[in-house]
């Protein structure tokens, strides 16, 4: 298994490389396109791990796995259904989720897949699709859930999902992992709250990213989440959530206290 | 007025500056925090003028001005009501508009008011919002009309808005307008199509940048479409939309051929 994690030190220095056994094996280049092993090597426990991309947007599906479409009575969708969360909103692993100052309403957790796109691309087939996936993380598509039906005239996914810290990705990115037989398991405060496997999906990878393509250019670092099926909840001030999926890892995240406010 | 264009030259040499009577008068250093002038200028005639900033996000508003919420019959919105059109869908100006592959509806025009954030921010008041906007350009917010309630659940809002091309923006940047009292026209091959004024908005453009700041983290270079008003309509292929405001300039595209295919 190849896992990939972007990390910080505690001098500040910022670097990529393979985590194996606990142990990063740096690399020098970027990522994508020529990522060279160098011969150093940092232990797991020394380092900050960073999101393991820099997503110039995050393409979040909506009604993508049959088992929540059966549940909420909703048609299969001819082409994928999606929103934009940006840049801002990302988070790597164990990094606060923040709740938005002056938002007191329920703030829920969405375990899912993630799609890392490892070039620029365009109008691709599914067959072009395959090469254009560098691998895959965990996400959790945090959100303002009462935020999404304030207006009546207007369902607001990009505000409701798209605050700062609301899409936390990571801890890696496995290139090489099979997802069609894993499942998203999703633990709050070590409860089990998801457990649902990725071959329920109404549009898999390879399709979403050709689907996808065709509505607009993706560029390396982009992440795709895969939308979320049964089981989705409310996360308590002060909770954790672990979306994990099996060949890629464990993605924990803690609601913080408010923005500006001390983290406690 | 002080106006701001980026541009490329015949040789692919690419530059910004201030843009008075025919001239740009290059800066050096970054345009939103160290551009400082340089002696050299270039005839407005022999460069290529591009989008004059390069967003991370444009935000765009829905429901923004009184008059066309009164037409539509929609309550006044308690917050701005925004989605969000990627990185990848700006283009600058007399850059060709591309019809998506295997859409054949309608495309719609939108002229707008763009403001450009300048700094990174987050949670400003509406004082501290004035200070973040480096000025305003003209925005044309394309729109695949009837991709957005292709499907009866979802609004897809960030697909039918969108697509490479759809974000068109420019000339320029006017850092020193007062917009307050200025007018939108849009103009389809020539003829009058929209002419509101901007102070028929709902949030006034400080008032959005405090708001939107509440959401998520504004980046420099950032665009806020502040939404449209009476007289959207349908861009035929081939045919040029030109969105002028009062002190900012006019941005002219045409709706060319589809993407992949030449651009007669």
């Amino acid at each position: 298994m190849t896992l990939w994690a972007r990390f910080r030190t505690r001098e500040g220095r910022e670097g990529f490389g393979q985590l194996t056994e606990g142990e990063i094996h740096e690399h020098a280049g970027d990522l994508f396109t020529t990522a060279e092993p160098t011969r150093m090597q940092v232990a797991l426990h020394d380092v900050t791990l960073l999101a393991p991309c820099r997503p110039t947007k995050i393409i979040a599906l909506w009604n993508n796995f049959y088992a929540l479409a059966a549940k909420l009575g909703k048609a299969i969708p001819a082409h994928p259904l999606f929103l934009l969360k940006p840049a801002s909103s990302v988070i790597g692993p164990d990094e606060p989720i923040h709740r938005p100052r002056s938002y007191q309403g329920k703030v829920a957790y969405e375990g899912e897949l993630g799609i890392v796109i490892g070039r620029q691309c365009k109008d691709l087939t599914v067959e072009q699709a395959h090469a254009a996936i560098f691998g895959y993380t965990c996400v959790n598509d945090v959100t303002a859930a009462q935020v999404l039906n304030e207006n009546a005239d207007f369902t607001q996914w990009c505000r409701a999902k798209g605050y700062d810290t609301f899409g936390a990705i990571g801890p890696v990115i496995s290139s090489d992992v099979d997802v069609s037989s894993a499942h998203v398991t999703t633990r709050l405060d070590g409860v089990e709250r998801q457990n649902y496997p990725l071959s329920d999906m109404i549009c898999p990878p390879e399709q979403l990213v050709s689907c996808l393509s065709q509505d607009m250019t993706l560029y390396p670092g982009d992440v795709i989440a895969c939308g979320t099926s049964l089981g989705v909840g409310s996360v308590p001030d002060g909770s954790t959530v672990e979306v994990s999926i099996e060949g890629i890892g464990s993605l924990r995240n803690r609601l913080g206290a408010q923005q500006g406010a001390p983290d406690s």
